[in-house]
């Protein structure tokens, strides 16, 4: 963590492109600008845009470029802020670092533009921490998440959480200063409702990691079976499309997008589909040994059956398929029951699961697979309106308060003094201050900014 | 080639990064973005800023931005545009696309903003193909060759040759005028002297393509020599600095640099050194062969003799050193005797081309080594105050008009009438006019811009 008082730079785009930014932030930003840019950005008002050229410490000219000015008090970071907005060669960005720093400019470190917004009281650390999950979202819904969570909703919701507790504990402390009269001012019944309130409150929030984890990175499916069954195909049939989609927008690369899908804007990664392409589809044993890694990944768990093939095959994969479900409680198992296009001796399939018909070739079931994908997740909830953890630091701070909590209102059925009870929620108000940032340290500031990328 | 009428809009930065910048120009960019955005863009001053946020057509909040307006006349395109400041989420920069799309906007094709802005007239064709240098460019010799383009110095040079070919032509259609009065208003011996001068000029242009050529894209240089000579430590002697210096500076990521090394603002671009650093050096033949397809793709080769080997070896060495001085008499041909660390049996080494000592291992005599190889290139030049021809179509265009003119100038010593030296002089200005633009078409404009990113 270094001073506040440097003023700082940094590329905040990416290297290519055709237009590069550079960010500076800081008391200098303006007078440092100016040593190098042919106007003066010190006599401008906040939010306007000056077209000139940007010159080296020896009057050599970088570029032609387009500053945006921004004041103290009026910019992302709080304080009085340029962004260079350059050709995006990495000559000039790096000259114009270069020129900036012997200006008198630190390079920034990563996330430390957004941590001295927060430090300025722009944002609280919740709101920081989703800045970064903006940035890394893939999919709808943890665009949802993360974009709800940057405006507060989250923060504002536990500022009422932090409000009812300190509340809560007023009342147990004013008793403490009056404890020799031996009054009651906070009823015990109504002392364990309110808490029992809030400890559902949080017990639903701490529940609502498992989906908001899901949802921000994605959800594990791995594709099994025999083989010859079809899963190469299948997995083209899910993927076809969304390819298609993705490549239609300039500027993004396949690489970026693993082999994963888009279902009702949540994202599903397809485990170790590489495996599934190299495979020469090798007549050989149903491959449970092999897949079981895969399977330990996953969260739901496709199991291809292939219906063309002989009964004894079909009764081999159908009892790994229930011992799977027997095994994993946990996974969702779904078993594809693939080749349907062709007739074939329908049989009745006994299987707790998910089972699905469809044809891999011609895609016949891959649209009412795709919805069973997507309501395995979401189920019938809507994520409008609701608050969803989707960060293990906050789930860990829910889950120390919930503890804390849970002591207070055991404590008020012993009855046990107010002081101990007023103890333990003052300890859940600190841990739940410590999601937004009320209460914080350098070692935690350092370690939730430094996963930021460097220029935001 | 599309309409200029439409509103075009495309991601300007890479992906990846904290900030994303998409930019929209044309004659609806106010009031497409205006559907979307908080704050109407359409009653904003020109180069203002705006904080807000961009909602789908849907009305859902797709992320909060910053908004730059720039009107008519005054932006890069010269049409009405708006940049668009947003979080660098792939997911975030899809759907603020599709969104424009959706309202009206066509996804625009490589190089557009740029066409857009030479159709404007903001720039000429020399102009607008610097732009896409300048971004490309990754030395500092490279970037003053494009920056002094783009600023328009090789263009105003163009335009006066011009002026001095159409004075000259106006004198010669001029006489044609007064054909039947056998008159001379322009003397021939004054004219073929100034055609003279013109060719001088156009002639040191197209020469100076060889330099301009290797600014632009690097020099190719091949380390070369018999297995342990120490070719891989010479490699990383000569990157070590650089690499440690580019990854300095934040978002430059190796992988772009490939394996090269500036030196005096000049790039080197060092021959599949992969080759050389995967070899396990075994003790084989002098590898003559293996090194032949790299040596012919370099301007410089540098050949590495171990002078502790025994004299046979070392002789060797030197004949084939030598064979190549003679078989490649255009390349730069440098003998570099390595591991004079140690002391050594200082033999007469009979070589007309560069000698150089030095110890890979300590590092001594690699300064001199690059200043040979910086000197080898511009010799005692200046880039400063010259025009450099790096762009193949200039070239060739300069090309064409010099055979006009060298068809004029022959022309009049044999005293060819008027007419036929008007129309050849009137060729070299079209010619030399299709380099800035003066003269294009849409097939010329189409392949130029085609080339650019998409974005610029």
């Amino acid at each position: 963590m270094k001073l506040q008082e440097d003023t700082i730079c940094a590329l905040a785009t990416a290297p290519g492109g055709a237009i590069g930014v550079i960010r500076v932030s800081g008391k200098e930003a303006f007078s440092i600008t100016d040593r190098f840019f042919s106007k003066k950005t010190i006599e401008q008002e906040s939010h306007t845009l000056h077209f000139g050229v940007f010159k080296d410490s020896e009057g050599k000219i970088i570029d032609e470029i387009l500053i945006s000015v921004m004041h103290e008090g009026k910019s992302y970071t709080g304080e009085a802020s340029v962004e260079i907005s350059c050709h995006a060669s990495n000559y000039i960005q790096q000259q114009i670092l270069r020129t900036l720093v012997l200006g008198g400019c630190r390079l920034a470190e990563a996330g430390e533009f957004t941590m001295r917004a927060f430090l300025n009281g722009k944002m609280d650390l919740s709101q920081a921490e989703a800045v970064a999950d903006l940035i890394a979202s893939e999919s709808q819904h943890a665009h949802q998440l993360a974009l709800n969570q940057m405006r507060g909703h989250f923060s504002s919701e536990l500022k009422e959480l932090r409000e009812q507790l300190i509340h809560f504990a007023s009342m147990v402390e004013l008793e403490l200063d009056f404890a020799e009269e031996d009054v009651e001012f906070a009823d015990r019944g109504e002392l364990r409702k309110l808490l029992g309130k809030v400890l559902d409150y949080i017990h639903k929030l701490i529940q609502s990691f498992e989906l908001g984890n899901a949802i921000k990175h994605g959800i594990p499916v791995a594709i099994v079976g025999p083989p010859n069954t079809g899963k190469s195909t299948l997995l083209n049939q899910l993927l076809g499309e969304e390819r298609a989609i993705v490549s239609d927008i300039a500027g993004t690369t396949r690489d970026t997008i693993e082999e994963s899908i888009n279902i009702d804007g949540i994202r599903f990664r397809l485990i170790d589909t590489a495996g599934i392409r190299e495979e020469a589809e090798a007549i050989e044993s149903i491959g449970i040994e092999r897949s079981k890694q895969k399977i330990e990944q996953a969260k739901i768990v496709l199991v291809l059956v292939d219906v063309q093939q002989n009964e004894e095959n079909i009764l081999e994969v159908m009892r790994w398929a229930r011992q799977l479900l027997e095994q994993f409680p946990q996974k969702k198992i779904f078993l594809i029951q693939n080749k349907t296009d062709v007739p074939f001796d329908q049989r009745a399939i006994d299987f707790q699961g998910i089972t699905l018909h469809i044809s891999a070739k011609t895609g016949a079931g891959i649209e009412e697979l795709k919805q069973h994908l997507g309501e395995s997740v979401l189920g019938e909830q809507s994520l409008e309106d609701r608050s969803i953890v989707s960060n293990a630091r906050h789930l860990e701070a829910l889950e120390k308060a919930k503890e804390s909590l849970q002591r207070a209102s055991d404590g008020i059925e012993q009855g046990i003094s107010g002081d101990f009870i007023a103890m333990d929620i003052r300890q859940a108000m600190y841990h739940i201050g410590s999601i937004t940032g009320d209460i914080s340290n350098e070692d935690l500031l350092g370690n939730i900014f430094s996963k930021f990328c460097i220029g935001k």
